[in-house]
């Protein structure tokens, strides 16, 4: 259909003042009298709505003074500077076409509605205000992604969804399956025979791309993964999903500063994108969701982020830990509440922390010559506490087989992932940004269900 | 790590000649003699390889001399032009350090390997030619399809992974769950008690996000989704895997006209976006995996493409239908023999085709005025048959709620669907694009398991 978008009339209004042109939108506001009304439209492709004034020499007037919210018209008629108005322009309508009609039972009124009331309408709250701008900047935040890693010869790879490694985060992971489970078939022990299974095994659905991500890494040397990850994790909190994505960049020739720069030069990339792509939106976040965003957004990208070990850090917070619940002693893994002030009050900038008690990181973390710590490191941003999470990588054979052994990990689940180290071991390294945590971050939208478009948590699977 | 990056020399080869650099890298190959030797190095950031000269000037040489194919190293020396030799420039090192050695049991020599006997070493055969381009060609037909459609205001929309809908391909689907199947929790009548599933019910993987995002066009106008997708089809073909992602627009204010033209310009832009970033890769495809690939695409990215209905395309093909296993008639499913006949033979250029009988296409395809067909469209090419389908879809709530009787779905699984047509419905459409048969279109390769980095398939889930 020959239609103009709203969009492209705010931006490139010169070209089309004084024109006829058609527009399709769906309906906000309608305000009607005797002989003419006002209809307020958005067509989802801009922020700011377009307002069309009608008169009853159309034949239909009395259909669309009875529109009702939500009801789908495309417009024909000239766009109007006005310069004494609110808005810029305003559209004089010769011709409303009622597309689609709303409804007397929809249930989203002119008047505002809470987050809670709009959650348990997945398929609505994309037309609202709130969701319009949420929506369009986790589209845009996903873009930058993108375009910072590819401009930067980065590969993209898709890591597996379905895995048929356990190993880590075993019982918070979901099973896969093509079992009947009304009709099991077992082996001769009474044990389900996962032989029968569409894959041939147990399968379930991925924690994370790292491992199989560094396979790659070794071959194109800067890689990153953008995809799906789950967590069956029994924790109904506003912060945790069963299904969310992740990004997951692995760099070869990387060690932990590099590691760090990449952090800080991707997180300050992409809230300069989303800050120059998205300024209606951020500016309705900061004010109605989140009064100070903007100000922290902007104060981030111009800062240089401090970087102190993990040991300082502790150092630091103990003299404070009047103020915490938790707390805090060296060993301890540190809580949101030592992340934020660490972050907000005592280097009031983003923070890495660096190099943490082996005991409370991962296996495939690389050893410190001090033996106790290794090169990990959290970032952590105000407002939020850890937005990034990374590490060196554990390149020696010896170590890491040893470090295994230690944790019990049997080593032929892992062979994979030690031949990496057999053939061509190289320093790398990589970090995981939890997508959602950074749209919370960008938006100042503080429930997770709100920037996922069709939440999965807890009893709660909708669509 | 300071080091320059073999993509960057290649392409600024002017900033680096005659200058001490560092490169790290794998090695290809080795040859040694009594004084000097060469190294070829890859780095995973540019299709061609680099040589060093090195000489026994260096405390280890001999080291150097001994290297196995994959040995990881860093190269200090001077960039230096070749215009007498094969290569455009080498360089000659001054030191040599070996980061990682790699093992005498290394199973990918310099010769050549089938790609058969590749797939069974998932995690090394990204570091051969063959898969450093096709993996680097999916990453950037990836970023293609994102930068087309952000370019268009599109909004990027991530649909759900984890789906309490069977309704489409049931019987097909993945099973997700946290129940314990050696103990599985039964109600009074001895059925699974899926109140004590993870989301209370019984959930699976998604098959298509195109019901779901079409809750998203209706509010943002301009939509995709790019994800994984699943089937657990039990077929063991070189076309089908269990995990494949896919690419869904779907477009408000859009009929069947502006589907096919959206779905010729994405293509197109595709194949022009991937021979103008990856033409070392393309070159490399049409020379050793498909002779006529690069004629093909440049073929099909200068053609205006064909439209015909299915009427139409049957009328041609029962003229042929000597030629054909399976004999064509109307009302029949088209085979890949008689799409590629259409696109190859008849029509020799991409073809849509359009208004299928409704019987073979999916109930929410828009009926057309004759009753018989919908306002679908498939669009063909040479060398593969279909690589997108999609249609106008129906936007009347009688019709489309009708139909679903017809048909026995249950009008509640489909409440958030139909109540698009109650609250400002309007004409929109929308198609799927299958990404690893359009990775498989744009290589040449022919096996859907070398396309995708970690294949999914019947009895297979390696890694």
């Amino acid at each position: 259909m020959d239609l103009v978008s709203i969009s492209d009339i705010f931006r490139n209004r010169e070209k089309y003042l004084e024109k006829e042109i058609s527009v399709g939108g769906w309906v906000r506001s309608v305000r009607a009298s005797k002989n003419f009304g006002f209809l307020v439209i958005s067509d989802g492709t801009y922020f700011e709505t377009l307002q069309i004034v009608y008169n009853d020499s159309m034949a239909n007037f009395s259909e669309i003074s009875k529109l009702n919210v939500s009801a789908c018209v495309i417009v024909k008629g000239v766009l109007t500077a006005t310069p004494q108005a609110k808005q810029p322009f305003e559209i004089q309508a010769t011709d409303i076409v009622i597309e689609g009609e709303s409804t007397s039972d929809y249930p989203l009124q002119k008047k505002r509605h809470t987050l809670e009331y709009l959650r348990t309408m997945t398929h609505l709250r994309p037309r609202t205000n709130t969701f319009q701008a949420v929506f369009r900047v986790r589209s845009i935040i996903a873009y930058a992604i993108h375009k910072f890693f590819q401009e930067r010869d980065f590969v993209y790879v898709h890591t597996p969804i379905i895995t048929s490694s356990d190993a880590e985060g075993a019982g918070e992971m979901f099973q896969v399956t093509t079992l009947d489970l009304e009709n099991l078939p077992k082996d001769k022990d009474g044990k389900v025979d996962y032989s029968k299974d569409f894959f041939g095994k147990k399968t379930s659905l991925t924690v994370s791309g790292q491992l199989n991500v560094e396979t790659y890494a070794m071959a194109f040397n800067n890689v990153y993964t953008f995809g799906p990850t789950f967590r069956a994790e029994n924790s109904n909190t506003t912060r945790h999903a069963a299904e969310f994505w992740m990004v997951e960049p692995e760099v070869a020739f990387a060690d932990l500063t590099d590691l760090m720069n990449l952090t800080e030069s991707m997180l300050k990339y992409i809230i300069n994108y989303v800050l120059e792509n998205a300024p209606k939106e951020m500016e309705f976040f900061n004010q109605f969701i989140d009064k100070g965003l903007l100000e922290r957004l902007k104060h981030v990208a111009s800062s240089e982020f401090a970087r102190v070990t993990y040991t300082e850090a502790v150092e630091e917070l103990i003299k404070h830990n009047d103020k915490f619940d938790y707390k805090v002693s060296w060993g301890c893994d540190l809580q949101t509440e030592h992340e934020r002030y660490l972050t907000e009050e005592i280097y009031k900038r983003p923070v890495f922390v660096t190099n943490y008690p082996k005991e409370i990181k991962a296996f495939y973390m690389k050893l410190n010559d001090d033996k106790k710590t290794v090169a990990a490191m959290d970032c952590l941003v105000p407002g939020i506490g850890e937005i990034v999470g990374g590490s060196q990588r554990e390149d020696s054979y010896e170590i890491l087989t040893n470090r295994m052994k230690e944790l019990g990990l049997k080593a032929e689940d892992y062979e994979f992932y030690t031949d990496l180290r057999k053939y061509g071991t190289v320093t790398h390294s990589g970090y995981g940004l939890g997508f959602e945590r950074c749209v919370m971050y960008l938006t100042g939208i503080s429930n997770i269900r709100d920037v996922l478009p069709f939440p999965r948590t807890v009893k709660n699977c909708e669509l």
